[in-house]
């Protein structure tokens, strides 16, 4: 019996190999309890949830420490838009087999990106599946009591600012797929694994956050398509939009496939995997919010303005005209 | 583009028709943000995460409302044992496809649940996968702060207790395979639906879990078998147990089994899914501890004591013989 004490199950012994190193935080008791607790020092905590799964939201043999920031990240980008900061997270790792070679590079990624973003690792599950590989966080995020930024709130007459670039993370998947857009970029390694890291390693901007609790009037992050979250956020608030369609910030990497003619705007607005913060900012506050972005190194782009009504936000070409899309958003059903 | 608004994706769609209508409280926004928010009140919150797989921690055609309770009951039994007032959750789920009915009867468990136990539905993330239906779910609750009861603070001297009974959960599993117990319960309707009533739908004892946080020394849920987690309990407090098997309560439906000769003290200790309280409590407060259990209507037993040593807990024949153990508890590796 003594043996057996001194060897737990396999699943206590991978806890407390790959993640009880990173279990930081002391409400997160070392991984050796069955709860974690937060202490909330009167403020709100803020909780949001994303799930990926392999083959869906990423390649099986994509890089495991990348799968591990990506299941992370795509969280942090969640509180990121909300203007809270991180406080910890909770993970469910649902898996076929224990590899401990993929093991020790997922938590070693993980426990990277929990020090970067300061978001310790407060608990988990984890169980086996005969399915895909899949991760689910529960990550927390802190904020004053009532200040959390939300989809409803923007007002007509709003800019419409996003960060980042838009529909680099879709075309490296293209690529990583063996697309068009690998075929269209063949020789330009540059702008492919620049496209790929985009697709692999989302960077939420969490730089952002509390700038954006104190300016923008509501705020969501981009994780289905830019259109389609757009849609999401106007009929949250109750208005509609018009976007300049030219104005949606891109890559280099990005306009050299758009040059190439193998992808159009309508793929990089509805792509989806951007995680960047899309909000809506009183015309008044746009110039400290930019001001804010610049000190934090975070580009910020205003690519269109609010407008009263209930229809679809429309995205207008270069010549003032409607570009029709089919497909908003992607959708898992 | 304004049919489009009118008609959200499939994903959304489905949230709005099946689990709206749980997210009663303030904080949820009516899954309408991406985030949800708990106000702490100064208290700590409790976190806690567990998921189930469907062909792992339930039979792929159990009743869909019943896999919806066993996925709130595990962990609202965490809370349970910690001594921690529900206060909500956020739901990850990933599913082949989206079946109406099946969704219907999942959300309509779910919701009555979640207003049987006060702990409403905060947020989730709905995913697609390739495998098996998996279901994670991460529990809020709350308690004073640094009120949480530990695995870790049992003291030799302690009370070892437990409350309702062990292992009918993993003979009603049994019935449901097709296994020896089912062979043996033949003809006794009430036994077989009663154990694998055990196995559908757990009882988590929150209506204990204040009593619990006032008297134990230390606390957990049996989810993986008795044996182990009474070996987890010993490892995070330093301590070692002797328990009294014949003191080991169970239920009338399993002694009819252990009668028929088709399972025995071992399957009873190591099968795993009780979701009952393990506690232990020191012998001034047992007294107290029994009462409030008896006034919460919960069934508590003391199988044995806490001692001093390090030694994997011993389990203790009526003649004060060793039982030997094989297996301790489930492990998914």
């Amino acid at each position: 019996m003594a043996d057996q004490q001194q060897n737990p199950s396999g699943e206590d012994a991978l806890i407390a190999r790959y993640f009880k190193p990173l279990a930081t935080d002391p409400g997160a008791f070392g991984l050796l309890d069955d709860a974690a607790t937060l202490d909330a020092r009167g403020e709100d905590i803020v909780v949001t949830t994303d799930a990926i799964v392999a083959g869906v939201h990423y390649l099986p043999d994509d890089p495991p420490d990348t799968v591990a920031r990506k299941a992370l990240r795509v969280n942090l980008s969640d509180l990121a838009a909300k203007g809270a900061t991180p406080a910890g997270f909770v993970l469910t790792l649902a898996l076929r087999r224990a590899e401990e070679q993929w093991l020790a590079e997922f938590a070693r990624g993980l426990g990277e990106d929990a020090k970067l973003f300061g978001c310790p690792l407060l608990g988990g599950d984890t169980v086996s599946t005969t399915g895909p590989a899949m991760l689910s966080i529960t990550a927390f995020g802190r904020a004053p009591r009532g200040a959390m930024v939300h989809r409803s709130g923007a007002k007509p007459g709003d800019h419409i600012m996003v960060t980042g670039t838009i529909g680099d993370a879709t075309l490296g998947l293209d690529i990583l797929k063996g697309g068009a857009v690998a075929t269209a970029l063949t020789g330009d390694e540059a702008a492919r694994a620049f496209l790929i890291g985009r697709y692999h390693i989302p960077q939420p901007r969490n730089a952002l956050a509390l700038a954006v609790r104190d300016h923008a009037s509501a705020a969501m992050d981009v994780s289905d398509g830019l259109a389609g979250d757009l849609a999401k956020l106007c009929v949250a608030s109750g208005v509609s939009a018009v976007v300049d369609a030219p104005s949606i910030p891109i890559s280099d990497a990005c306009a050299a496939a758009l040059a190439r003619g193998v992808a159009g705007i309508e793929r990089l607005v509805s792509g989806g995997d951007d995680y960047e913060i899309l909000c809506a900012v009183p015309e008044a506050r746009a110039g400290s919010l930019a001001l804010a972005a610049q000190r934090a190194g975070v580009a910020l782009t205003t690519i269109g303005q609010v407008i009263a009504g209930t229809g679809a936000p429309r995205f207008l070409d270069a010549r003032g005209e409607d570009i029709t899309l089919a497909r908003l958003s992607y959708s898992h059903f």
